[in-house]
């Protein structure tokens, strides 16, 4: 039975989550695993805060180098969030040959490329599963299971708070105000909730992702990004009609050695399986050349869930040793072959307008859409008899450029009062 | 870049897939796994049959020395299905130190023990993803992904064949026999249906997922089996009127040392994610004490999806080398601590009865399911008018036996015709 010595860097609601797991669940880590996992250092701001796990106070410290230059801890959770310290720390870690596991989408995003190569200048790991979609084990798959596929697409619900609030929005028929301060309120959503209802977290995800799966950085800046926060419950309600749901959606794709990255509001069949995850779930969809469809739902979020990707990936490097997993997309050589991006996509779309109610407007609107390209596949027309009206159309896939033409078009006719919204409808 | 000869065992339609995918994707595979695969030889009954897909004369053979004895194949995958000539030949590859990869899921569910064995005794691998649902890898998420969780249930979509059935039942009111003659002549169900319609495939794939998971090997005689052979669309859509689909599920649930293990019809809520599994595809959800649900869904068959799951384990098992997977609960030591199966389970119930249409019926009926401590959660009675009528119930949570003894108290009444059918109710 092999002893392995860990610490923690931060210990908030992931490592406290992952502490529990290993301490409940030794027993049977041990016996399948053969592995005894120890957590025997646990860095922290203040060394003398109540905490609710009392974990003994030889473990807690508050100096990294206690942790840096203890040569019996062989492997390091980061547990911190965000680049800085966690960057210096992590570096100074995998410098002093320790593996280091971290839930941390925003630094693996940015810096995994520089991160990964000092692991392999110095033989040890570095592992991220828990980075994204929390206890889903998307990265292992793409990286161990999908091996013999070309990847072509992942469309995906990888973010728990923006899917709880459309989720609540549309159920409730509640504002996205009220929702979101609901969601505070229960600790989904964080008090700063720009990273999660803006896309930031959805779009560092995705980075991940999708830079594993086409086998190439895919930047965090080479992502269209667009939020939750224009999203109104007639949206949402006229999308119903049609028999669509609305979902945040993580959206990659690549033909060829075009690849196309986006993260925003989109419409998706009511039958599609991403349309039946609810509130804070996460589910993923992988598109592989032999493989097909691959769907992957569970918590993407959660001291549990997320402290299971952690363990694991502590339990993978301690049997990797010095046979670790490196992901080829950080290659120098791979990087330079850049990829084209593609910023024109073809989509369906949905598109909500505020019309003055008289005869001849539709025609005049679809003249617009006709003059650039876009067919569409279906209107509705409400509230006749009113002063203005709403009026709904769905595109057949069009191009995005000739889709902001057309619109730029309408906006300009007199008779059209608002163009509320354009969404993307996907299948 | 390392070189890897890979003989096949059979070249049927997963054969050829694998052999499609390496062929295909070979360069991807290189450069993402430093690895080229060569497949060197194949084993075929008559190497003068005429085939599809062309591999060279000199690659097919019918012997299978020709393969045990080639020191240069180090990997092979085994296509043939079934016991016997299988089982003899995957021995004898194992004990000249070839790993070896295996869609067969009877193979591995009845003597995956002793092959694992073996494998071990001659620091070979044995890989076996492909035979449970198809490219899915749900055998790595439990073996590689979940080892920080006690896995405390699996439930599943995991045949294919019955799922496309009951799905075409279900959305076009078409009786079994008129589904299952059309599925045959797609070939979505074989020539002798018997292994899918009456449950033995799916018993095979959760006796092999259920022995991961709960580290105990659970043999094929254990769990309870009852195949789609006498569900009649009048079920599905008295359930439906109850707001239930229904599926054929693979269930396995621990409570500390006692397993449940079942395949049978089962009747879950419609918002539940594996009602959305519709036509030939599978799903699985595992609940882990740490990660919560998962669920995983994919093309449970197919040349492509099956192939790649067997080229993901070929690529596995060039990586390890002396360094190779196995399971504990092959270990003979844990075999013997046997656990207790429990044959009483808990499960709310859907109950058809054809009742003699008079007053006074349902009270009898309700006073015999009272008497052994079944409680009713609905009743739906039809027809009102005629001679005899429908008359449905579902309970709430009760103890199998107990609902049996309700139901043969049931049987005797006069005004009871039939008892049409039972099936379980899973949420």
């Amino acid at each position: 039975m092999e002893n392995v010595k860990v610490a923690f860097l931060g210990f908030g609601n992931v490592g406290t989550g992952a502490y529990k797991i290993i301490n409940q669940n030794n027993d049977e880590i041990k016996r399948s695993e053969a592995v005894r996992l120890e957590v025997s250092k646990i860095l922290v701001r203040d060394i003398n805060k109540k905490r609710a796990l009392d974990v003994g106070d030889s473990v807690l410290t508050d100096k990294i180098e206690e942790i840096v230059n203890d040569p019996e801890i062989s492997i390091v959770a980061e547990f911190i969030g965000g680049v800085d310290p966690a960057k210096d720390y992590v570096l100074s870690c995998l410098k002093s040959k320790k593996s280091v596991v971290t839930a941390n989408k925003e630094l693996i995003a940015k810096h995994g490329q520089e991160l990964q190569k000092v692991a392999m200048d110095n033989g040890v790991g570095l592992y991220y599963e828990a980075s994204v979609a929390g206890g889903i084990p998307v990265i292992k798959i793409l990286l161990e299971s999908l091996q013999a596929n070309r990847i072509k697409g992942i469309m995906g619900i990888i973010n728990g708070t923006t899917n709880y609030i459309l989720t609540k929005m549309s159920e409730e028929g509640r504002d996205f105000e009220d929702v979101l301060a609901e969601a505070q309120r229960l600790g989904i959503a964080e008090p700063d909730p720009t990273s999660d209802i803006e896309g930031f977290d959805a779009v560092y995800k995705l980075s991940i992702l999708s830079s594993i799966a086409f086998h190439k950085r895919v930047n965090v800046d080479c992502i269209y990004r667009e939020g939750i926060t224009k999203i109104t419950v007639d949206d949402i309600n006229y999308g119903k009609e049609l028999g669509f749901v609305l979902k945040l959606l993580a959206i990659a794709k690549k033909q060829d050695n075009t690849i196309e990255v986006r993260v925003h509001p989109t419409f998706i069949p009511q039958d599609h399986p991403l349309a039946a995850v609810r509130s804070s779930f996460n589910a993923i969809f992988l598109k592989g050349d032999a493989v097909g469809d691959i769907m992957l739902y569970g918590r993407g979020a959660g001291d549990l869930p997320t402290g299971s990707a952690v363990v694991s990936d502590i339990i993978s490097a301690c049997h990797r040793k010095s046979n670790h997993k490196y992901v080829n997309f950080f290659n120098d050589e791979q990087d330079s072959k850049d990829a084209n991006y593609n910023n024109d996509w073809e989509s369906e779309f949905f598109i909500r307008l505020t019309v003055k109610d008289k005869p001849g407007v539709l025609a005049k609107i679809a003249g617009s859409f006709g003059k650039y390209g876009v067919s569409i596949a279906s209107v509705i027309q409400k509230d006749r008899g009113k002063e203005s009206a709403p009026l709904i159309f769905v595109t057949h896939a069009a191009k995005e450029l000739s889709l902001k033409k057309a619109i730029s078009d309408i906006k300009n006719q007199d008779d059209v009062l608002k163009v509320e919204n354009i969404i993307c409808v996907e299948h």
